[in-house]
C-alpha cells in the first residue's frame, strides 16, 4: 500500500524525513535572510568536491545523485517549518514569507553515480538563485558524502575480493537506519554481491544473503542438534556457524549434516567461521570437508575483517569462497569522512574563491575530461571551465545537466545499471591506483583556460587583504 | 499538521522508516523461521553490551533508549513487508502466518539514558519468547550503537572544553540524516551547548547557533560590505567569519562594523575563525578587539578541531570562547564504531555462552551495582546475576525494568532530565577516568554469584568441544 505523499518530505525508499527543508545548519538560512534583505538575487554557482582525500584512499566513487535530486525536487517549507523558523524570532516576515513559495528552481550538472572521480573535481555543480543553492548546501553534502564514504570503501572491498562474493552485513552498526540503507545501495553499486539488510533488500531489489547467529547455536543444549534443525528448516540454503564452541569439532558436525542432507537428496550450501586464524580454520575446514567428499560445500569466513585481512587471507591462499564484511565497511572504519565541500565559484558575472589557509579552491562552472590509453585504461582528466573550448586530447566530458528549472531531465538510471558503470570505471583504472595501500596519484590537470581566470580571481582576493 | 501514524513504521522524531519490522538482517528471520519449525517457544533473555572499547575510550555514554523502546513498541509486519519475505521463497507459510500477529510482548531492563557504562555491563536486557527477542537484535544494535558512539565522543569534547561553549555543527558529515538527528541529540545530552542543524533544534527542543560561511562573503565584491550586510540583518547576532581572505584583515573590518552596530546601540556578537594557527590568530584577534573597546566580542573558533584540538589550545592559554565542533564529533572520527553486541545469555532454564576466541561472554540476567566513595565519585561496580541477592557493599542499582509485556512502564524522560543526568555521571567520574589518553581503568567486579555460574556454564560447553 503506498503512502500518501506528504508536502516537504524528503523520500529515500521506506525512509521518509518530514520538514526537510529544515534539514540544514541555521546558518544557511540566517544567510539566505541576509541575501533576502540586501535584494542579492543574482544566479550563482556552487561546486561540490572532495578538496583532499584520505591518505589511504587513491579515488572516490561517486554516489548519492539520486538522492540529491530527490531532495531538491521535494523543498519546500510546510507551514510547520514555518511556524518555527519564526518561533526562533531571528527572521524578518519578508524572508519568511519568501520560504513560502520557495522551490529550487536551479540547474545541476553532475557525474553519473558510480563515476570514479579524484580530488578537486565537481560530483555535481548547482547553478540558481543565490538564496536557493546556498539553502540546499547542508542536505546535498550530506546525502553526498555518507554514500561516497560508503561506495568508496566498498569498492576496495571488493577490489580486495578478486572475484569472490562479498556479502555487507554491517546494519547493526552502521551510523542510523539511513546509513544502514545506504550501506547496501553503495556495497552493491561497488561491487559487493549481496547484503543482509532485508528493508534494503526489498527497496533496492537487492540479493540476500544470511547464515546464523551463535545465539541460535547456543539455544539448543547441542550443537548438531542446533545444525540438524537450522538444515531442516533451509535444506538447500544452510550455511552453518561452526565457532561456538570449537571450529573444528563444528566442522565434524557439519559435516555429519551434509551427509543426511546428502542421504534426502540435498546439499549443505556452506559454513561460516567468525573468530580464530582464519588461515590456519579455512585450511582445516576446507580439508575436513573435501575429505568427507563434499567439496562444493562453500567456506565464508566474517569477523571484524576489512580490505586488507581479505588481500592477506587470499594472499597466502586461504581456500576461502567468501566474505562477510560488516562494521569496517558500513562505517568506513579507516576514513569514516571525506572532505566534501560545497564551494560558491560564481556569483553573478563574477568568478570567486576563498584564500582560507591550506583552502583555496578552483573558480569558475566546471567541466572535466577524462582522456583513455590505447588499452582503454583512463589516462588523466583535465579539469576545465564549462565555458570554454575542450583541449584537443579532451575525451569523455563527465559533468553533464540531470536537472533544469528544477525539473529532473530524464529518470534516475536503474541501480543495475548504476553498478555496471561503477564495474567499468573502476575496471579501467591503472592497477597502481587499485591498490590498497601506497596507491599511485592520477593526474588532474587544470586547463589553460581554469588557469589563467583562476590567476584573475586570485589577484582581485588579494587585493582585498593587502 | 501531525502525520497520521501508519502500522509498522518506527518514527524517530521526523524520520520515519516504514515497514521497520524488516529493519534487520536476514538472519534474524531465518533463525526465526527455525526456531518455529522446531517449536521452539521458550523465554530467552539477550544482553546487549560493550564487549570492549576502543583504546581511546574509558567508558561509554549510554543512549539510544527512547528510541530502541519505540522501536520495540511499534513492531509489526505490514502485508507489504510479508508479501516481500513470501518473495523471497526461503520462509515456510506457518511461520510467515505467526509474523502476521507478531508484537512485541517482552520485558526490557535497561540503564537510564546518559548513564555512564563500561565493558560487559548491559545497556539493556530483553527478556520475551524467542523468536520476538532474536529479531529485534539488529535495530537494537542500530538505534543504541550509533547513539552510544555519538553521546562518547561528544563527553569528550565537552570534558576537553572545560566550561566554554562547544557548538555541533556536523550535520553535513553525520552519516546521513538519522544520525545527523542523533548526532545533535547526543551532543546535548553529552554537555555542548547548541547544534546548528534545525531540524534537531525544531525536533528536540535544542538550542541553534549558526555564524555564516565563506560563500556569504566571498558573494560580495567586498569583505567589510558583506560583514555589514550581515550585521544588518541580524544587528544583536552577527558571528562574522574572519578568514576568507586573511584573518587579521577580517577582524580590522569587523572592528569597523562593531564600532558601527555600537554607534547605533547595537553590538557585535563574536566573530569566527575558520582556518591557520588558532592559537596565534585567537590571540592577535582577541588583542584586535580589546583595544579597540569590545572586550565583550567573543571569538570562536572551528576547523575540523577534536577534542584533543580544545584541550591543547586551552591548555596553551588561547583566548577563546567557543568552539563549534564538526566532522570528528559528527563520525567519531577516532572511534567510529563501539564493539557493541547483543547475546543470548539464557534460554528455558539454562545459562547460555559462547566460547569462540576472544569473545567469551558472562551467562544469565544481570544486575549493575555501583559505589561510590566519601566524596560522591564513582568508586567501582559489581556485575551480577538479576537473581542473586544484591553484594553487602552494593550501591545503585542501574539496571531497571522499562517496558513489560511490550508496554512502557512510564513515559520517557524529558531531554533536558538525560542531559543532567549524564552531566552528573560525568561529573562524579574519577580524574583519571575523564583524561582524554592514558585514562585510568575502571574496576568492574563479577559478583561471586555470576562467577558460579559463569564456571558451571563454561564447563559444560567445554564437553561438547572435548
Amino acid at each position: 500500500m503506498p503512502v500518501p505523499p506528504v508536502p516537504g518530505e524528503f523520500r529515500s525508499g521506506p525512509l521518509h524525513l518530514h520538514d526537510a527543508a529544515l534539514f540544514t545548519d541555521l546558518y544557511e538560512l540566517t544567510m539566505g535572510g541576509a541575501f533576502h534583505r540586501e535584494g542579492m538575487r543574482e544566479t550563482a554557482t556552487f561546486s561540490l568536491f572532495a578538496r583532499r582525500l584520505p591518505p589511504s584512499r587513491g579515488f572516490v566513487v561517486a554516489a548519492g545523485l539520486e538522492d540529491a535530486l530527490e531532495y531538491l525536487g521535494g523543498l519546500r517549507f510546510t507551514s510547520g517549518a514555518l511556524e518555527y523558523l519564526h518561533s526562533l524570532g531571528r527572521f524578518d516576515a519578508a524572508f519568511l514569507d519568501h520560504l513560502v513559495d520557495l522551490r529550487f528552481t536551479g540547474e545541476v550538472r553532475a557525474v553519473a553515480e558510480g563515476t570514479v572521480v579524484f580530488r578537486d573535481e565537481p560530483i555535481l555543480e548547482v547553478t540558481g538563485p543565490a538564496i536557493e543553492a546556498q539553502l540546499v548546501e547542508t542536505a546535498l553534502l550530506n546525502i553526498c558524502h555518507l554514500q561516497c564514504v560508503l561506495a568508496s570503501k566498498a569498492a576496495r572491498v571488493a577490489i580486495a575480493a578478486r572475484g569472490r562474493a562479498v556479502a555487507e552485513f554491517g546494519l547493526r552498526r552502521s551510523h542510523g537506519s539511513d546509513a544502514g540503507l545506504k550501506a547496501a545501495r553503495c556495497a552493491w553499486i561497488a561491487g559487493c554481491e549481496s547484503t543482509s539488510d532485508v528493508l534494503a533488500g526489498k527497496t533496492y531489489g537487492l540479493p540476500l544473503s544470511g547464515t546464523m547467529a551463535h545465539s541460535f547455536v547456543t539455544a539448543f543444549p547441542d550443537e548438531l542438534e542446533a545444525f540438524r534443525a537450522y538444515a531442516r528448516a533451509f535444506p538447500d540454503a544452510a550455511v552453518l556457524l561452526l565457532d561456538s564452541y570449537d571450529t573444528v569439532e563444528g566442522a565434524k558436525k557439519a559435516v555429519t549434516v551434509a551427509r543426511e542432507l546428502a542421504a534426502a537428496g540435498q546439499s549443505l550450501a556452506g559454513v561460516r567461521l567468525d573468530s580464530g586464524d582464519l588461515l590456519i580454520l579455512s585450511r582445516q575446514v576446507r580439508r575436513i570437508f573435501d575429505e568427507a567428499g563434499f567439496p562444493e560445500v562453500r567456506v565464508l569466513v566474517s569477523g571484524g575483517l576489512d580490505e586488507h585481512d581479505i588481500e592477506r587471507l587470499l594472499a597466502q591462499g586461504a581456500p576461502i569462497d567468501a566474505f562477510g564484511i560488516g562494521t569496517r565497511l558500513n562505517v568506513s572504519a579507516d576514513a569514516p569522512s571525506l572532505d566534501l565541500v560545497y564551494k560558491l565559484v560564481r556569483y553573478g558575472d563574477r568568478d570567486v574563491l576563498k584564500l582560507s589557509e591550506g583552502k583555496e579552491t578552483w573558480v569558475g562552472a566546471k567541466a572535466i575530461y577524462r582522456m583513455r590509453d590505447a588499452d582503454g585504461k583512463v589516462a588523466g582528466d583535465v579539469l576545465a571551465l564549462e565555458d570554454e573550448a575542450p583541449p584537443a586530447d579532451a575525451g569523455e566530458s563527465l559533468l553533464q545537466p540531470v536537472m533544469r528549472n528544477g525539473e529532473l531531465l530524464r529518470p534516475h538510471p536503474p541501480l543495475a545499471e548504476v553498478r555496471r558503470w561503477c564495474g567499468e570505471q573502476i575496471a579501467a583504472l591503472p592497477d597502481g591506483l587499485r591498490r590498497l595501500a601506497g596507491h599511485a596519484e592520477y593526474p588532474v590537470r587544470p586547463s589553460d583556460g581554469l588557469r589563467a581566470r583562476q590567476a584573475e580571481a586570485v589577484a582581485k582576493a588579494r587585493a582585498m587583504a593587502p
